[in-house]
Formats: structure tokens, C-alpha cells, sequence
């Protein structure tokens, strides 16, 4: 039925911020159903931020990929039958054919099947896995995160309220800033651009931070060190403001000394490390979404064209939530 | 008996470098007697490099204290009759009074009394807790420590030599660098002033180091993250490139994103932490003393007025080992 698939590629390595003309789109020819493979056509593709460090060490001309949600066309597999939906790696395909044992059928009853990319997905693991396992979050302590309105931050603030904790969350704008306070019931939020971070958590947090979830690096790690509490801990998930370093990195925080007589400690993660707990992850996590504890947004684009852009956008806060790409069926 | 002691105090807040200005002897009186107190008369006064961060918070005028070993002169306290040796934390005096449930009794015959303030005492209990606790240390593990030379430093590297690691050390001189590898038997040891750190960690340990220990900060820490194997651990004792920072702070490492794919983890702590091990830790350290598998060295000052000299010294590499002030009983 289908001969061939449209996949982006990278015509180049990024330097600094990505740009339209990082990424190709190329006809790529589709071989024929070997046993046990199946024709997959992708329905929601995913974009992320750590796809931008996986981009340094990617040879141009090489197709690109990352999480994706699909429907099964056709189909040389009992354990994948045609009509399946499934969760693959090939983001930024419109189709592709792999060995079924590659793939995750999905259950579009216990939750939506965009979700599976975001709350229900890769995103909401890290959250949850970096929030009550790196960070061994207990109830009722005081914590911070950044990026809070994007995809991961914005549910480990509201897994934190669940367990009665005192939530303090940073972003970009004040719409995003006015959203964690009345759409997510965070406690406290500031607007990173404008607004002094020690001042904040000072005011929000007189007696400190317990926890602070990193997902930005630079001026935010720097004041959350500062205003850390005795056996603070600082899961590190990522660092976006260094992501786009060219030639000379940004330096990292001035303050790490705060971490001896605080007994501060900071852990790096992904997600993998959380594999062998994904089943009670999902579990718990659709219980949530069906009780309407936890509420989540997507920022859909339409399109395979509107990738790289979608992705682009990451980067200029162009996001609230899960970044999704649509694809027409 | 004594009816005054000399002691030093701080005269103003050091600037940078503490200077022998920063420090005043004063006569004080000494109260008599009380019920459970004693007068003791000390022997060896330890000078430290956390005192430095220490001094940024006293107010002018205050009195000087740190570890010290003495003897009791006079006692009201059926513990601590007189002759009784004493760890005390009253550095910097030539005598005091004090109840005697603020000070340990010493075993002169488990190890020499010097060594109280050191392989016995205080860095030795940094050395062994950083390194196996708070360090989590394997046996056969790769591990690099800065400020080796040190007192802390040499003992980490020759505990982690007695379980069979793979050993790599930095220190301020050639002399320092050489004594490191015939003396204490470290497996490869840099001079951080004219050695790259980079290339000297990846000639040596090409798999990465495991294990960090550090004291210094600044390029030798951007080095160790850089060259860290996945799941690396670095205890923070302490970063004495910073202890002296004038007006702004020295950055940081740039390159803590390492941390997040490697799932490395930085972890503050102070001595304290340790406490509950202490008995386990003198036993086991005595038992290697007695045996010559753990050597130590001590740089000795003579007298009470040398004690602002030894300080300062400890921040342009005048000593090997501890450094101590030896008192005319």
C-alpha cells in the first residue's frame, strides 16, 4: 500500500539555536513486510528538548527520531494486529516499517493516545521518577521547579500538591506565570525574566527549599542552592539554558561550596532509570487523569511539515505542556 | 594556678587571603574552678582550612576555637582527673576552663596524641566517611582526589589504595607529586598548576574515574565531570580555591550537564555526619597505623604566637599533612 515514507533528517549540525534549515525532509523507500514486521503509520509525533544534545553527536544525513504515536496498516504479526495502535521511536516519520517486538501496543481506553507522549509517557515518568525517586521527595516539603509550565515541570509541581507540599514554579511569561497559580494551584510562581529567583523562594519560602527540581540551570540553580535547607536535594534533569552553548559554556553556579554544610546533594537522571517502575507509574498516573487530579495541556502543531518548527519553538517558549505534532491520517 | 591564658581572636573579617593583622593574642582571665570543670593546659592546637569559611560569620572581637589536644592541670570532675589527656574545641588558647563533659578523654597508647587532631581525629573521620559513606566507595573503584597532599587528601587516597583502587592524586608541587607516588603509594599523581587535568585523569584511568573526592573546585572538578564513568560519585569536602573568593564568586563547573547522562551524583557534607561511626573509624584507623598501612605526616609550628602563620600557611601549600602548633608544655 504504502512504498515509501516521508522522514525528516539532519542536513546539519546545529550551531547555537536550531534552525528550519538543520532539518531535510526526505522520500525514504519502505521494504516489503518480513515476518513479524509491521507497516506503521504515525498519528502524534513527538518533539523534545534532549533531542538538541543528541543533535551534537548525530552525523548529518542521519533520520532523525524520538517517541511516537501510531496505527498499524498493515501487518505481518499475530502480536500487533492491523488497527493497533502503538508507541514507537520514530518520531519525525510519517510511517515506517519495524519488528513488532520494537513496539508498545497502547490501550486508548485507560487513557487519551496523545498522553502517551506526554503525561501518560516518557515526560511524565521523568517527572514522576525525578520527583519522588531522585529526589526522594516526601510529603509536605517545600519545593521548587523550573520550566514549570513546560511539560515535565508542570507535573512534578502538581505531583508535589498532591502530596501536600508547598509548590514554588518558574517560567517565561507572566501568562505562563498567572497559569501555575490559577489553572495548576501551585502555591507561588515567578516570572524567571523579570523577577529576582532568590527574592521569590525567600518570600514564597522563608523557612527553604527542600527539593528542587532542575530543569534549566544557570541564575535558577544558583538561588535554589542559596535558599536550600539542610539535606536539600537538587534532582538534575536537564539544563535548557545550556543545551544552545556555543563555543564557550555558560558557567555553572558560583555557590556550590552551599552544598557542604547544607549536605546538599545533586543528581543527575533520565528517564531509563526508571523503567522497572513504569507499570506502577502508569497505574497511579491514569488513576489521576481519570479523577481529574492531574490536569495537562498540549500545544498540538498539524502537520509532518510543522516539525522542525514545533521543535524550534521548545526553545522560544513557544510551548505550554506536551509539544505534539498531528499528522493527518 | 593559672589565673589567665592567651588567646587569639579575631581582630577584623579577613579580605582574601587571611593576613597575621586579622589576628589578635589577648590575655583573658580564667574563672576558678566550678564543680565538673577543669583547668587544662593544651599541647597541640590543629588549624584547619574550614575555619576560614567559618570566619566570615564571626563578629570581630571573638575569640578563636578548633580542635586541640591538652592535659588537665586541676579538676573539680571525677572524670577527668588531673594528668588526663583531652580533645577539646579550644584551638587557638593557650589554656581554658571548661566542664568536663564538653571534652574526650584521649588514649595515649592507642595512638600518638598528635594524631588526634589528625589521622585519629577530624580529617581522618572526613577522610573515611567522604570516602566510603557519603562516597560510597567500591572496592577496586577508580578514584582521584585533589588536594592530596593534604591532610584529608593523603588519607582518602591511601584507604582507597587498602581496597585495591586505582588511585590518582593532585597536589600544588613537583615535590608534593613525587612524594605522593613513592611515599603513599598513589598510582599516578599531577601537579594541578602545570598539568592539565583533563589529559592526566584520561592518560591514567582511560575508563574514568568512579569516585572524586573533592576539595579544590574549579577546573580540577570541571575536569573530574568531564572524565566521570556513568553513576560516578563526587563528595564534596570542601573547595578551598574558594574559601578566599573576594567580591564576586568564582564560577563554577560549566559542564554540569555531564551529570545527567551519567546519572552522576554531587553530595556536600561536613564531618558530623559521621559522628555515629566513630568508634567503628578509630578502631579500624588504629589498627591501620599500627600496622604501617596508613602513613601520615605532620608539619609542626612551635609556640602560640606561630599559630595566625600556620593558618595562613594552609593556603599556600606550606604544609604536608597536618598541620599543627605545638605548645611548650
Amino acid at each position: 500500500m504504502f512504498k515509501s515514507a516521508q522522514v525528516y533528517h539532519l542536513a546539519r549540525t546545529p550551531q547555537g539555536l536550531p534552525k528550519t534549515e538543520d532539518f531535510e525532509l526526505r522520500e525514504v523507500a519502505l521494504n516489503p513486510l518480513q515476518t513479524d514486521e509491521v507497516l506503521v503509520q504515525n498519528l502524534y509525533l513527538s518533539v523534545d528538548p534532549y533531542m538538541r544534545g543528541r543533535m551534537r553527536f548525530m552525523a548529518p544525513g542521519s533520520p532523525l527520531f524520538g517517541a511516537a504515536v501510531g496505527q498499524v496498516l498493515d501487518s505481518k504479526s499475530a502480536a500487533l494486529p492491523e488497527g493497533t495502535f502503538v508507541l514507537s521511536g520514530r518520531s519525525w516519520h510519517s510511517h515506517f516499517v519495524d519488528n513488532a517486538e520494537a513496539l508498545t501496543p497502547l490501550d486508548p481506553n485507560l487513557a487519551p493516545l496523545p498522553s502517551y507522549l506526554g503525561v501518560m509517557g516518557m515526560p511524565g515518568l521523568t517527572a514522576w521518577g525525578g520527583l519522588l525517586i531522585t529526589g526522594e521527595y516526601q510529603s509536605g516539603e517545600s519545593l521548587f521547579v523550573s520550566a514549570a509550565s513546560g511539560a515535565v515541570g508542570n507535573l512534578v509541581g502538581q505531583i508535589a500538591k498532591l502530596q501536600g507540599g508547598h509548590v514554588i514554579g518558574s517560567a517565561g511569561s507572566d501568562d505562563k506565570v498567572e497559569s501555575l497559580i490559577k489553572d495548576y494551584g501551585f502555591d507561588h510562581a515567578f516570572n524567571y525574566k523579570t523577577a529576582n529567583a532568590l527574592a521569590e523562594l525567600r518570600s514564597s519560602a522563608p523557612e527553604g527549599i527542600d527539593v528542587y527540581f532542575e530543569n534549566v540551570g544557570g541564575a535558577q540553580l544558583e538561588a535554589a542552592l542559596t535558599h536550600m535547607r539542610p539535606y536539600g536535594r537538587i534532582p538534575i534533569c536537564g539544563m535548557i539554558a545550556h543545551y544552545n552553548d556555543d563555543g564557550e559554556p555558560t558557567p555553572g553556579p558560583r555557590n556550590l561550596t552551599e552544598t557542604i554544610y547544607k549536605f546538599i546533594t545533586l543528581k543527575g537522571f533520565v528517564v531509563s532509570a526508571f523503567e522497572s517502575e513504569r507499570k506502577k507509574f502508569q497505574t497511579q498516573m491514569a488513576a489521576w487523569i481519570q479523577s481529574g487530579d492531574i490536569r495537562y495541556e498540549e500545544t498540538v502543531y498539524e502537520g509532518l511539515e510543522s516539525t522542525p518548527d514545533a521543535f524550534i519553538a521548545l526553545f522560544n517558549g513557544g510551548n505550554k505542556g506536551k509539544m505534539l505534532v498531528k499528522l493527518e491520517p
